[in-house]
């Protein structure tokens, strides 16, 4: 059984602060975020979890093997370094949803994301990584360069892929409570709990039936987010070189 | 009459980079090309263009006050620094998506996206900036922190403001030829041709009644998007503070 | 006769935000000192000035091309996305140290390094580009990688380099008002007046006797710093593979 | 005892990378050098090591708490997100540059810094952080801004600092097999032996006789090198209230 160690990342205050004194350049404040991110996807990344721009002011990680202590220096760094803070909520539960349901709300408890007097909120439960506490799946498109990228304008490509997405986060989120994030190029990365061939096969029949976009995908497990995110990449060759729809990563079978 | 020079960015050969020798660690990968944007967002926008980052791995930029010059340099400087290479296609049309159709073209009939040979592509036309050669809207949720990021776990909060951009994206492109771009939060900038007040009534009704998310929108104008663009937030802030579902800047009255 | 536009660019107050409200982490700091280096040898660099890290907290730069508007523009992207801000005093001379001199006093006027109250000092004069407003001369430690870097530790080779640095900068600055800044490596670049080839051959005589380093140097002119420093660059390749200490660019003869 | 870890840290080949096919530009060459080096400093600081950037193409690590595995993933990383690769040799000794000799070999020993065919090195000793491992001096210039950077042009303000390193650097290299880094603004940090407070006093005297700059210092003690440089920094602000020039962390006395 999964147990997903989700976090829920929000910068504090953000919105005002963008518009305060008066509204900020906005390729500055892009720059900021993805800046801000990608110090997170190294710092996550680098223990071996996974973090997801989301919304960039919010975003979600998925940080089995990193304890309190480790939240709290990320914080700190954040602090030292930039011209805004973060607050961190943690919460552990075999379905990825119901995580983050649990981070968000240590979050929200302690006051608005636009109350000026919180910040750096940093509070709940972290839970050693044990094996086959993550699994990862890793959905991408069949061609999508023959068919999208070479073919069309940048923009009806990315129309094609962003439809997709949006119709399988929907799905996963509602039929199985997993959390599914555009990770770039015709990339979708979830955190998913157990989930049969079957169920995979239907998530992308469901793609493929309402946005006419053709998904594959493969799924890895492992006790923190870096092994199966790994083994889904290479689940995901294996179906790249067999054609087919669905793998799982070995040690599965 | 709108003259938006648009310009596609496209990495060379990166989905088979990413996968070779074996396939790399993903936050790896989400550092590389967050700050490929950034630095893009740093080099775009303090020569006051847009850049927004689609797919990263294909970004979409309005480029109006850059010559062949400034791209050139890019090219260069982003060779110099990086372990990949960047492809630039521009054009100038009045409708943006014509403008990105001329710019995705150029790189197109260099090669593949994915042909080893290819690199470096740097070809298209370029316009000197005039009064209002450029016009930006930029849309924002009702009330986002209240009713989801407040309330709701992120991702649920997420799902509704991706559905609202989905819904954006694809009639915007449709009906007007304009392209919207997430750029972090609840909003939406979009490089859009000379629309009515009605019709931007008429874009947010659609979203409404689709998904049921919304919107307000500032719209500004300007000879580079550094300008419309800013124009476009005070706008914004108008909307903010009296109410409003659609405002332009002054100097369209 | 050259023309350096030379710039002083200090964070305001920053000894004091270090350690409150207590000592920060040293690798923080180091991370936000050299990102910001980083971020002004974008934003200058390609503009095509030259940014030298001096003091970190206190930085010297030749912006020769870049006017008042430019400098108010880096001013406000830094404000934006970092927590502390800059202080940019101009001024322009044919001796780069009477340039820097006046640059500084611009800063000073307006209040301590350590005034609270003291923010975002932009003043100077500043000078449109023209042909030989600039020379560069760029140094080298004749076989540094035989000599040091594969036969001592690696401290004891930095003290080889960083003693011959000492050396020089206080000769050049003596004997010519050249301001010579380490780069990194083994190479050393100075903005420089107007120098006989007899005035670099003493200078690099001076070196030798005073710590026992072979430098040769290779000197460019142009109108902006980046033009006479590729010239430089250039013209130390011939050096090396002349054998020559002291080379000028083409346009000298 | 002190037990101090020190890695070497070089870039594989750059010299003659920097100039093939031909020069690159300068201002490119220094944010690739210290963006490379922010990476290092927060990779190795988050795990509660100091960096320092030395040459910036050769830097030296101190690494008690990192083992090989965290070396081979900083390694891995690089690759992923740089045009160049680095190689890292590591050693353990009581004195500092016993410790860097050892390092420095193994890097040595595997071929030139300039052969093209050694690339990522990857060797040395590591040792699980004992307490009292590591002893960090933190020195800096009494008042160093009303003295110097209020009254003098920058560079004029950067001599003094820069000759006081030089000075400082080889004293404690020859007496006491110390490594001193300056890490920006008036503040050297150096990885020492046990010292006593007669022999910081006297290091203290060397640099005011042989250059005219008064230094004062703190000392720290630790498990790891933030720990002990954190000491350090209290036990500097202890000098700065006190008005005396050599303190110990409380641990000491």
């Amino acid at each position: 059984m999964t147990r997903l160690q989700l976090t829920h990342i929000q910068i504090d205050n953000y919105g005002p602060w963008t518009v305060e004194p008066e509204p900020r350049r906005e390729m500055d404040l892009q720059t900021l975020q993805s800046r801000l991110f990608a110090d997170l996807a190294q710092f996550i990344g680098s223990r071996d979890g996974y973090v997801f721009f989301t919304r960039f002011d919010n975003m979600v990680a998925v940080t089995n093997g990193l304890d309190q202590q480790d939240h709290e220096l990320l914080q700190e760094s954040i602090r030292n370094r930039y011209p805004i803070t973060i607050s961190l909520g943690t919460a552990v539960d075999p379905v990825p949803v119901e995580a983050l349901e649990g981070a968000t709300e240590q979050v929200q408890e302690a006051g608005s994301a636009q109350d000026r007097s919180r910040q750096e909120v940093l509070t709940g439960n972290y839970r050693p990584p044990e094996a086959g506490d993550v699994s990862i799946a890793h959905f991408d498109v069949n061609d999508a360069t023959g068919k999208y990228t070479d073919r069309l304008n940048e923009f009806d490509s990315f129309i094609r892929i962003e439809q997709s997405y949006a119709s399988l986060m929907r799905y996963m989120r509602e039929e199985h409570g997993a959390l599914s994030f555009f990770v770039g190029g015709d990339n979708i990365i979830a955190a998913v709990p157990g989930m049969t061939e079957t169920e995979y096969e239907a998530a992308i029949d469901h793609v493929s039936d309402d946005v006419g976009v053709e998904l594959k995908v493969g799924v890895g497990h492992g006790p923190v987010p870096a092994d199966a995110g790994i083994a889904a990449k290479h689940a995901l060759e294996d179906c790249r070189y067999d054609g087919t729809r669905v793998e799982f990563d070995g040690a599965d079978h």
